[in-house]
């Protein structure tokens, strides 16, 4: 018999908890923000309290809301945002705020780590891109930036871990958060022991690694007083949100893909073992020993749309958009040869170039609006099947699997047929939208023994909308992309030059 | 004591003829149209007899209109589209239609040459670029496609060689009209016998070559009757309009640039000796043995401009036009770092090749209309300038020429002025427009003995408007045009795959 239960998300922007009933309907939530701070360029950070407050204080406004319904509650469990990192003293006091992901401050850092010689056996061990959100990186920032910081300091953490130690009083992580830290060993389960060298702190200076599926089997008193439920109420630890994302929208199987799409994006798809890129491009993620979530995010998804209509209509007017998907939906799948590279904002997956540009290739008399726009809805899908390329298995793309889309590109339907049309696959298109928080619960039925398998925990809960490939498309997909990827290639050479020269002319 | 005089210009869409007074300006004109011909793909032709018919027409018309100051004509001279190719009989009589420039039947035969090892010395032995338009092309592929009419064929001349023919009973050309026939040796002066081999033709079936100063001293009766002219009138048989064109604007001193830009462009600069390009991108043509233009034709100039004010207007309304020279105007010089490839309807210089594409490269955030609109003018320019690097000189470069501009863009400001700044040089437009027809007249002027050196006719006769160039703007031209450079030689192995997409996908 299943319980009721509750998702916590603690995201970079708010954190979001949902009170789900056994079948997975959200039965009441609550979502409280806080703001990034940047005191200085580069810093993205957070303060570790003022999430805590919010954690605390959302649980409790959502089993208020639930009213009666919350003594049905069994357990809660955790989502959480990647890449975060606290150094706390010797009585668990922060002794920084939470250094988010979008702190580029270790770029230095990355970029020489990047540049050695052990850069893609590290990779092959932490399942990590190099990169300046990755606390590997922060931690050398750290040492060489705030020795003081970093010789006082008595552990190095993240934000779910913090949360936790204020809850239980131990310091414990998960596999999947301490994979994003970047150094974590997918083979042996435990920290790295090279890894742990290039950022010159030992194990105990870490919190202890969990399986995902690891659980409190109660609360504080203190915590059941101020959350409003029952002390038996259990804890589980949960994952990060990428991989728990995937579990709460049904992309589990094998070969099953999750896309998102909002201003920017991600592709995460699943397999039993770890799948790496040869070249470093893509994440490996656990959701549990068994389950690995591999894929990149991408900076240019909506806001390549948004800038298009930008262009073309200097302002929102009602109806702008949907007259724009429209022009999009007038123009030739290909767009009459026309292909737009997105990396406006530059690039993460497949790139990890933050100087690659925006590109429209391939222009000639035939050209106007109607492909302009068409060939930049495809090519933002374009970028996701270049990064989806990396590390499907060939026995994945021959596989009855299926693509689950969300985010705000599933309102414009010739975006969502395109995305159907590149992969030739079914696309679903979940009707929720807390996938991390329904993620969270559904890992943690698994961890407390409600159900003995993940998939099918997923499989019951969800209602979809579905798109259809167009098989007359394939070969008009299959010849662009190739032409993509060659363009794609070909212009990384030329992105530091127009970069220093943007740079200099606009400062 | 100078006299009045006549230039012809045998174009390809009209012939104009433009009777000027002793100081060079225009006192009557008349212009007479014909159509091009395409009787089958590729094919450009049109009939010498109605172009004879509009010469004559056009002749009679201006002396009718110049009422009794046709009187004091001293002389004709001619000017000609270059490239033209007919196949005459031993009465004279055409056995084909002219066959122009812009006729591309031969482009296999043009193809197989420029892929052999013969290529480059051709080139540097004929000063013509390797390119269907060529008659020595056409031959070959006359010789191969059209036997018959190649074997009855007495003699192969071009459109002017046929008008003369039918005025005084003999075959000559001219020294540039035997240049653009890519027969004809820059250092001998006379055919070349090697291409004569390649085309299969001896120099029996061809003109006897004159100087481009050679000319008949009077008109037949039946001309003189005509024409209404006195048949004391002599007849300077002229060379093409593009270096009589560089005459007619000014551009006759060694260094000095001509720049035109209509629909398509050109870029020729003038030098005392042949000039070549080692890659053969660049035609190298006669004015006289002592004056040697060189440079290309571009395809895409105002068509460029066009094409950018329909994305964004759609349709022509008033003032359209203006408001996005204003636009352009508002963007900081560089556009931001965004590049613009301007080769929507492939391209002649410098690519010499139609299956070039245009590109918007170096796009991000910050780019919208203004910049877009800018760096579609800049790109045509610096298409112009790519070209122009090929054949100037450090002499030239160095040297106080100038620039002299012609054609529909001297009427944006913004678009003179980025010429002045991208080319670091003052431009001067001259206020007449038939420049063929007045550097005709001044060539015949030299050639009579009316003066003893070509600079000083040109000298006399205009009045320019100026642009000056802004030297703050110096280094970031050079520095976007290496960007634009590195771009442009990118991208040239990309052009084939998406061309072949597009004639796929569009057909």
């Amino acid at each position: 018999m299943k319980s009721y239960a509750i998702g916590i998300d603690i995201g970079t922007t708010s954190t979001k908890v949902v009170l789900f009933d056994e079948k997975g309907a959200a039965v009441a939530h609550h979502a409280k923000s806080y703001p990034l701070l940047a005191e200085e360029p580069g810093a993205a950070e957070q303060n570790p309290d003022e999430i805590f407050e919010a954690v605390v204080y959302s649980l409790r406004e959502t089993v208020r809301k639930s009213g009666d319904l919350a003594g049905k509650v069994g357990f809660i469990s955790f989502s959480t945002a990647m890449h975060s990192l606290i150094a706390v003293d010797a009585d668990g006091k922060p002794l920084t705020n939470s250094i988010t992901w979008a702190d580029t401050r270790s770029e230095s850092y990355a970029f020489a780590v990047k540049s050695s010689p052990e850069a893609i056996d590290l990779y092959k061990r932490t399942g990590v891109p190099l990169h300046p959100m990755t606390p590997l990186f922060k931690l050398q920032w750290l040492k060489n930036e705030y020795p003081e910081i970093f010789q006082k300091a008595d552990k190095f953490v993240g934000i779910k871990d913090y949360i936790l130690y204020r809850w239980f009083g131990e310091w414990a992580t998960d596999y999947a958060s301490a994979a994003a830290m970047g150094l974590w060993n997918m083979k042996t389960l435990t920290w790295d022991e090279e890894a742990l060298q290039m950022a010159e702190v030992t194990a105990a200076r870490l919190p202890s690694i969990q399986p995902t599926t690891f659980y409190w089997n109660g609360l504080s008193e203190t915590l059941a007083k101020e959350s409003g439920l029952d002390p038996s109420v259990k804890v589980v630890i949960g994952a990060t949100d990428g991989p728990l994302s995937n579990l709460g929208v049904g992309a589990i199987s094998p070969g099953d893909v999750a896309v998102t799409i909002g201003t920017s994006g991600a592709i995460r798809t699943t397999s039993t073992t770890p799948v790496l890129d040869i070249e470093g491009r893509t994440f490996c993620y656990p959701l549990t020993e068994n389950h690995w979530v591999s894929g990149g995010p991408v900076n240019n998804g909506g806001i390549a749309f948004q800038w298009v209509h930008d262009l073309f209509h200097e302002k929102e007017i009602e109806g702008s958009y949907e007259e724009l998907s429209r022009r999009a939906e007038a123009a030739l799948p290909g767009s009459d040869g026309l292909v737009f590279l997105p990396h406006l904002t530059g690039e993460r997956a497949p790139l990890w170039d933050a100087q690659a540009k925006g590109s429209f290739i391939g222009l000639t008399l035939r050209h106007k609006k109607d492909q302009m726009v068409r060939a930049v809805l495809e090519g933002t899908i374009f970028n996701l099947y270049q990064v989806y390329s990396l590390v499907k298995t060939q026995a994945q793309e021959q596989a009855e699997v299926k693509i689950l889309a969300t985010g705000g590109f599933t309102n414009s339907r010739v975006w969502k047929q395109i995305l159907a049309d590149v992969f030739q696959k079914e696309v679903s298109i979940p009707e929720h939208t807390e996938s991390s928080c329904l993620g969270a619960v559904q890992l943690g039925r698994f961890a407390i023994g409600e159900s003995e398998v993940l998939q099918e925990v997923a499989e019951e809960t969800k209602q979809y909308g579905k798109v259809l490939p167009n098989p007359e498309y394939k070969e008009t997909y299959e010849e662009l992309f190739e032409i993509y990827q060659s363009l794609s290639k070909t212009m990384e050479s030329q992105y530091k030059a127009i970069h220093e020269f943007q740079n200099r002319v606009s400062k």
